[in-house]
């Protein structure tokens, strides 16, 4: 029989109700002739609570016991996902991690699957059990120890079984009821996207719509691996949702797919550095070396053998930086007059695949937010994609300028 | 280095601070010298919350499932008391029932363990490791699913340690200081007791002190592991709590050690049964069948081919039991007039290992229910245990009256 993978996360299985609602889904899936391999999360609340526990331990936990303790969320909704199944005289049972084995790397807390045998999930379909109930998030290292995948990490759990399985489609329930053409709290003019590519939603992904985990975007695209995105709380019908799928099944690529935001970044900038050959990796070593997530770069052109190396990162890194900027400066690896920080900006991104096959976007784009007086302080572009720096008081000014100017309101995929 | 097995309850490890605590009496039997074996249970409140979330799922819920579920509360326990003893410096680490692995049958909910390899851990302590922290009530059943062992099921994961790791002893950490001569909340007068033999601990534990479980009393007999039961709440020394050992270890053994009660009793009494050969098989085969606990039993002198039979039985079993009753009637596999419950009943004991070697003891016991006009309706003795049956309204005048009878606030162990 073919295989469907569904994942559902934390509000889907927040109580028993819900549970029972997604176990509906799943029958109805069974009953379309699916064997279905369902990945559940932690009841929502319930990882926040563990972590807390954690946290109230020690301030320099040991992640392989931060793992243990919170990988047992999922381990409860895995159980009772199997229990409501078996209710409604559905063959299921349910699998920890381990028992899997879900093989990953030994990065405790950000571990990544490296193999997911199918021999005894198989196996029991063989047997006609209709539905493998798995604890998502987790997975088991070479020493035998539980790991677990970073927050959001059941999205890439579904992923991988989807891979694994060859499944005919990774269906992931959420709260919302698809993927957006922008954040539909900053204008009603959103449009639900019927299909994006998997490329224009790993850029949205790591642009901070917080729709899918960007790593299981990422697995999805190297395995092929058709995701859908759409809600628990409705009724679906087998188009509801959004397909993330390979630009190949969409027949007329957007220009401009969506406009993605993220409001907490931060623009640093080191005043007139030596400009010398070497002097970026003496800059962004340390930086990367204290946890900075540096994201934009931009360097000024040389006057007088010195220049301006401005940088974005999120807004709570940028003491982590400056100290970075400070010591390194004592140490006499670099040199600058001074270090400004401004705390005060955001990003806003519009994607698209069809930007590659198709000028003046950049253009199209800086017009429109001249049009409205917003300043860019730093651009940077990708082949899908163009962010802007800009002040933070106009991030939804500009998210709506740029939403009609690219006309997402109309254009159907 | 020797070994000692240290098992904290629910109520010694309800939050961070008490978990805190435990782990600053596991760092003293560090400092003493000891490898410990630290055995948690859940946090208090978290089993019956994760039982109730089972029970919603389904009246007949799969016990593979509810074991996968209901077990995860400790594993959260044994992980957040790993991470509290790292932070005090004391190289520890947790393991679940499975890594252990701790090997049961497949009698899901009421698994008995079978085997604990030990090699893995006393590699860990060969490493320099200190503390081996154990998730309790858990195991693995040859299938590879999770097992757990019953309620109060980590008192018998800790002996089972105890036995297999030859442990110096196994320390029951809870929220009472010892085992009294009797319920310190009828009586002022009741005793801690600083020693107790085994053999009368498996006594007490079955006629309902709620001190261990009784299956962790028969495999610390079997295996001669010594138990000791102390208070999470009190600073104690190497003597504190009291010691639950071999016969041997006891001076003077006591003639009556304690006197035990327990509430929810009822009488059954089948009136003229036709007594005839095999006539106890016909009414007990059918009770055992139902789930009937059936505790003491009396027949009666027969007169002319006919026999009153009274057995005991839980108060919450009298309806199953009136039920197997009448339906053998009507199969004709048995044949009585009437069938009279009391359900007004109570059961107590005294229990003593010198009662072996000491006649006069139920002389003296009936004499002093018989000075406070107490009437007793059945009778039943084992080699070092008499129980009588009476009205429940003068459980408490009895308990009393045989603490005194037998001198037991002033007889020191």
């Amino acid at each position: 029989m073919p295989i469907l993978v569904m994942k559902f996360g934390g509000t889907s299985v927040a109580d028993l109700d819900r549970i029972r609602n997604a176990a509906e889904k799943v029958r109805a899936e069974v009953e379309r002739g699916y064997d279905v391999i369902v990945i559940v999360s932690a009841m929502s609340g319930k990882t926040n609570e563990l972590v807390g526990l954690v946290e109230g331990t020690s301030p320099l936990f040991d992640a392989r016991e931060y793992d243990a303790v919170v990988s047992s969320g999922e381990n409860v909704t895995a159980g009772l996902m199997s229990l409501t199944l078996q209710e409604m005289g559905i063959p299921a049972r349910s699998w920890q991690g381990w028992q899997v084995p879900v093989k990953t790397t030994s990065a405790h807390s950000a571990a990544r699957i490296e193999d997911i045998p199918r021999d005894h999930i198989d196996q029991k379909f063989a047997e006609g059990m209709r539905v493998a109930v798995i604890a998502g998030f987790q997975g088991i290292s070479d020493e035998g120890r539980i790991t677990t995948l970073g927050r959001g990490g059941s999205d890439t759990t579904a992923v991988a079984f989807a891979a694994a399985f060859a499944a005919e489609r990774c269906d992931i329930y959420t709260d919302v009821n698809g993927v957006y053409t922008t954040d539909p709290r900053i204008t009603k003019k959103a449009r639900k996207l019927d299909r994006i590519a998997l490329e224009e939603m790993l850029e949205l992904a790591s642009l901070g719509a917080k729709v899918l985990q960007t790593r299981s975007v990422e697995l999805a695209m190297r395995y092929k691996v058709r995701l859908r995105v759409l809600s628990s709380f409705e009724q679906n019908t087998e188009t509801s949702g959004t397909l993330v799928c390979d630009e190949e099944e969409i027949m007329e690529s957007n220009v401009v797919s969506g406009v993605a935001h993220s409001r907490d970044e931060a623009k640093m900038t080191l005043v007139s550095v030596a400009d010398r050959p070497g002097i970026a990796a003496a800059i962004f070593g340390p930086l990367s070396e204290a946890g900075v997530n540096v994201d934009m770069i931009v360097q000024n052109i040389s006057d007088d053998g010195r220049t301006d190396m401005t940088f974005s990162c999120p807004t709570d890194q940028v003491l982590r930086a400056e100290r970075a900027m400070t010591e390194a400066k004592e140490r006499g690896e670099i040199n600058f007059h001074e270090l400004i920080a401004d705390t005060e900006v955001c990003k806003v991104s519009v994607v698209g695949i069809g930007m590659r096959s198709h000028a003046g976007v950049a253009a199209q784009m800086f017009k429109a937010l001249r049009d409205e007086n917003i300043n860019i302080k730093v651009i940077s572009t990708s082949e899908i994609k163009i962010s802007v720096l800009i002040d933070r008081k106009y991030m939804e000014l500009a998210v709506q300028a740029l939403h009609d100017a690219f006309d997402l309101q109309g254009n159907d995929s």
